[in-house]
């Protein structure tokens, strides 16, 4: 983990000597959920290709990747530029291809040994077609399959699936590299069996696809992913050559909720303060509002907006900018246990909407402050 | 307003050059919101302070304090120190002294020529007097009444309001330099009458309170603020010293719902590129998620999270990290109207959030490009 300034002086110090709100990561967590999905995907036969997504930083990059900085898939061609930059390669940019950032890709695809984008309409490969890249190089393409997730792709059931394969197979300066499918109604389950389900469920679908392609004389890759997918995977998922999941170094309460993950293994928190007692309103205020949180999870849990560690009766009611109400579930709020200045953590609904909010996270071990992550942001 | 790094060759460009999603400012629309709020105080004979939460950019404000850099209120010490930094002075902190950032504001206290905190609570007091400022200077403390907003401040009607008044009035090293009110109540308001039936309430509450004072022998000055109660003020605010409101710079949906301003008042949009055609689900994908739009507005309008300009036909349905989904109100949607990478912009539920969002703001003037605006982040 690259120390930033002021870590030095923070190598003294613990998480009380934040100002708050402050976005922490816990490295061990983030290590332990890692390396269980190294393995994981070990046991199966799949190489994993970490999205970079829901952290965007160099450091857990590089714990995702083992440190080989190869492999990886982004959301933003701000994250494949950042993470160029530094040395990384074999990115996925998995997002269908924006027209407006053509010439990006090309000057990445043109930089990089490997760069690599997808799409999921023949205008966007008209696009490629009409930039062909310097020196004989080719796009690599992967082809977006909507297996049921019902966002981004085409779907698995049309016959312009195979149509728009083929023609990318076809094209002069294009390489169909893959086939790749996001399992993101994996969200909509409750526990491992219904997880399990939907995992089966686009494998099946997506290797169904790949033997079309095969029929008609085309190899390429598969990947399909997901966090709650990848944490239970089915057997089947070992044909594929590839999976993608990105929630999983942090994880987040929704993945404890979905059943990817225990709460224990989330790594992430929001620490805050108790700037306020309200006793005429039972509640109390916290110096954390939607700008250290994110407005994400709303009405989803019995405790609110995020559950606050150590105190399962405390409900996070609501937020404004820079302010959080909390108040008891039932009964009345005992303020002696909530001093003024006191600490409480969050453990975030959706580490990928609380993180977007922070321009920087604190990284502990064990309480002791290690360091801190600064992560890209835009677009 | 200052012209950022790449402006020259952007002088030259329109919008649809513009990588998407991208947050623009109409800064004809920002001039004329600050100008009719200028004179709209000037009209009352009530000092202006305006907020800086919104915008948290230099060029913003100085629009707003129409070049004074002087008389401002911020969100976050962030926002002070980045004001600070650039010669901006008489900058109020309006956030309940937090205990962890004492000497952060010590130190802003010793360098500017006038720098303010507010505070709801003895113990907050007690942390400034344990700080005694250098060089014979005084904390100058804004006593936060909370008149029926239901957040942060001492209730007026509490007896301890006037115990802590006269409390901080009579510490060494500390004056009482206000008494300050935020009616963000007027956000549950729908229409001029209501909004104007709260400025009333909260004015005349916060004037009872200052009368208490004088009879103990005090005076100090007054503000109370919202946007939409300075953008619709009752004649009794002339007797206050102040207002403060922060999101009339930019406006945004919520504030036309609630009668603060018309949706041609709104100054800010986000431009966003049609990225799918799903005609088996009767919606297209647009390439702005929450990372471009925030979450906030979720269930307040028939357009769902925002308005897309020019299409009142079209709901912002759902949105994932980078991608939204619009479908029509009714009916089949005509794809012939939203060709793929055709460009859409979408006014925002609530522009502070939005705003949050986003590194950079594309500043024009009738469509052309006139620069970028930076705003600070965190805390």
């Amino acid at each position: 983990m690259e120390l930033q300034q002021g870590a030095a002086s923070m190598m003294e110090a613990s998480l009380s000597s934040l100002c708050t709100p402050a976005m922490l990561v816990d490295v061990d967590k983030v290590k332990r959920n890692a390396q269980r999905m190294i393995e994981r995907c070990r046991d199966l036969g799949v190489q994993l290709r970490p999205h970079m997504k829901t952290h965007k930083t160099l450091e857990c990059a590089d714990i995702l990747t083992s440190g080989s900085r190869r492999c990886v898939v982004v959301s933003t061609l701000a994250e494949a530029s950042f993470y160029a930059d530094h040395g990384f390669d074999d990115i996925l940019y998995a997002y269908s291809l924006p027209f407006d950032k053509v010439e990006r890709c090309a000057a990445l695809s043109e930089r990089l040994d490997l760069f690599q984008v997808l799409l999921d309409h023949p205008h966007a490969l008209d696009q490629l077609k009409k930039r062909p890249l310097k020196d004989g190089r080719l796009w690599h393409v992967w082809l977006k399959l909507d297996c049921g997730n019902g966002r981004a792709g085409v779907l698995h059931s049309e016959p312009e699936a195979l149509r728009l394969a083929l023609a990318i197979g076809g094209a002069a300066g294009v390489e169909l590299t893959g086939v790749y499918a996001h399992c993101g109604n994996t969200y909509n389950c409750r526990g491992v069996e219904q997880i399990q389900a939907v995992a089966k469920e686009t494998t099946d679908l997506t290797l169904q696809f790949m033997k079309k392609l095969k029929a008609a004389g085309i190899t390429c890759k598969s990947s399909i992913g997901s966090t709650p997918s990848c944490s239970h995977p089915v057997k089947d998922m070992a044909q594929l050559s590839e999976v993608h999941p990105g929630n999983y170094g942090f994880y987040d309460v929704q993945q404890s909720v979905i059943g990817s993950c225990s709460l224990e293994d989330v790594a992430v928190r929001v620490l805050t303060r108790v700037i306020g007692h309200c006793p005429h309103r039972n509640q109390l205020l916290i110096d954390c509002g939607w700008t250290g949180l994110s407005l994400d999870g709303a009405g989803k849990l019995p405790t609110g907006y995020a559950v606050v560690e150590g105190h399962p009766d405390l409900k996070l009611l609501s937020m404004t900018q820079e302010h959080g109400r909390l108040e008891p579930i039932s009964g009345p709020l005992d303020y002696s246990k909530y001093p003024l200045g006191s600490l409480l953590q969050l453990i975030p609904y959706h580490s990928c909407a609380t993180a977007a909010m922070h321009p920087v996270y604190f990284v502990h071990s064990e309480g002791r402050l290690l360091g801190k992550w600064t992560p890209t942001r835009g677009w």
